[in-house]
């Protein structure tokens, strides 16, 4: 990590969902490891997201998915509202969740965590903690730092790099719901890109025109004739009013492929708004 | 309202995420305006749920869907996962929040509120408040209340009716960030209806079998070929494995109609996994 204070090189420049001992910051040490990069934390996801659009960092590592709880609803309306991005690579990561207290904390009265943290760990806090109070922050990472701080009767909810980094004390490991716990994480670049290869997606977000009964099936048919597969479809409200929604759709394969290429122009005929957010490759990352 | 001491009548019961003052009370307080109902709050959205499947009142009030932030995914997810319950009723509210704070608080350190008020108040706050402590609580009442109790230095994201019960001053009103903001609401019970109407929708739950290209589409052919229109399509993780999912669909019409159930029947027989939630009748009522 170069902590030199020479001028920032935006090209170099990797931002993230701060402080340290993020799942966001992990991947992108893991990313890049190879690479001389800067690493930038910000404060909360479309604060990550929007330093990239307004050039302040080339790239940025943020959550899209949960394996349990879903999409994560900033990055999605963040992509489709507020700026004009691409991604340029996918990261699948395994969760694991931990409990920690500062040392010698006798009692717990406050559970402070990510909201999709607290929500992956539900069962479990319902089970052990039934009625406790909930706080939600803007990351497992700032948990653990107020934990760390002497925030009275709290314990976070974070991964193990953030318990080792803030030197906190695990009441209950590998607290999540599901064993199968995973988080798709997107790198957004300003740069499009052309590439295509084995483990390669494309993701596009449209609003349809008009409101007919098979509207949305007319559009997933421009796929299905042409042998695309579809592997996730999320609606999100379009924000014009209540049922008007935006989907986001990921597809297999690229965009230098002709059947890709050609059915996402079909739609985009078919769209009132339409945004390609680009194709690229998809790597799985184990969590150490 | 009853509040005599008499044995409860499950039967004449409602439950709805309290604690007084949320907009769940206010729509069960008006829906219910003409009968004799004892209403019962609940800590939790699941909590209200799960109590109608357990008996202990005959129907909930609980938050579905909103325009801004969409589903509201512990509802969601417990309809598909935890209980076997049906949708009665629909209710379209719309939702206009304030920010309250104690009488003489000098200063505003932490925002508390309910994650989908703090949501729909995105906006507002990153542009008064930058970088402010929020605090997520389990409604906008319960907010309102920790403020109400001396919670130092807090500001509460809440109803008109919630700040008067607990007698808050307003520091800024109607802070959506969008004016058209409505929330839907569902009234649950175990009891199954056949009504049919003008207003009237049915919502399903399926998890398709297979992954083919145009798998989806398939399903949604069910519905178009017979015109019956998708009011809406939600998928949620089915928590099995990252990528696969089960979708929330809402229809026009009832299953009181030949082409809805005919197309629904179509539609059980392409899934792994289905629910059939009912058919209700739609009510829009205004926030006061």
């Amino acid at each position: 990590m170069d902590l030199s204070n020479s001028q920032p090189d935006v090209e170099r420049t990797v931002g993230y969902l701060g402080p340290c001992g993020t799942h966001s910051e992990e991947i992108a040490l893991d990313l890049y490891k190879e690479e001389a990069r800067r690493f930038i934390p910000f404060q909360s996801i479309d604060g990550a997201i929007r330093a990239v659009e307004n050039g302040i960092v080339s790239e940025c590592v943020v959550p899209i998915e949960n394996s349990l709880e879903g999409p994560v609803n900033i990055t999605l309306d963040t992509l489709a509202h507020d700026v004009n991005l691409t991604i340029i690579k996918e990261i699948v990561w395994s969760v694991r969740h931990h409990l920690f207290i500062k040392q010698n904390t006798a009692q717990i009265k406050v559970i402070v965590s990510h909201n999709q943290a607290l929500a992956q760990c539900r069962n479990y806090i319902n089970r052990c903690y039934p009625g406790i109070e909930i706080k939600a922050v803007e990351s497992t990472a700032e948990a653990a730092c107020i934990v760390a701080n002497g925030a009275q009767n709290h314990a976070a909810i974070g991964s193990s790099r953030a318990g080792q980094i803030y030197g906190l004390e695990a009441v209950a490991t590998d607290i999540q719901d599901s064993d199968r716990n995973c988080t798709r994480f997107v790198v957004l670049s300003k740069q499009s890109q052309f590439i295509s290869g084995e483990r390669c997606k494309t993701s596009i977000i449209c609003q349809m025109k008009g409101e007919k009964p098979g509207s949305l099936c007319e559009l997933l048919q421009e796929f299905a004739v042409r042998n695309v597969n579809l592997t996730r479809i999320e609606s999100r409200p379009a924000r014009t009013a209540l049922g008007e929604y935006i989907f986001f759709l990921d597809l297999e394969g690229s965009m230098a492929e002709d059947k890709v290429s050609s059915a996402v122009t079909a739609v985009q005929l078919k769209s009132q708004r339409f945004k390609n957010l680009g194709s690229f490759n998809v790597a799985i990352l184990k969590n150490s």
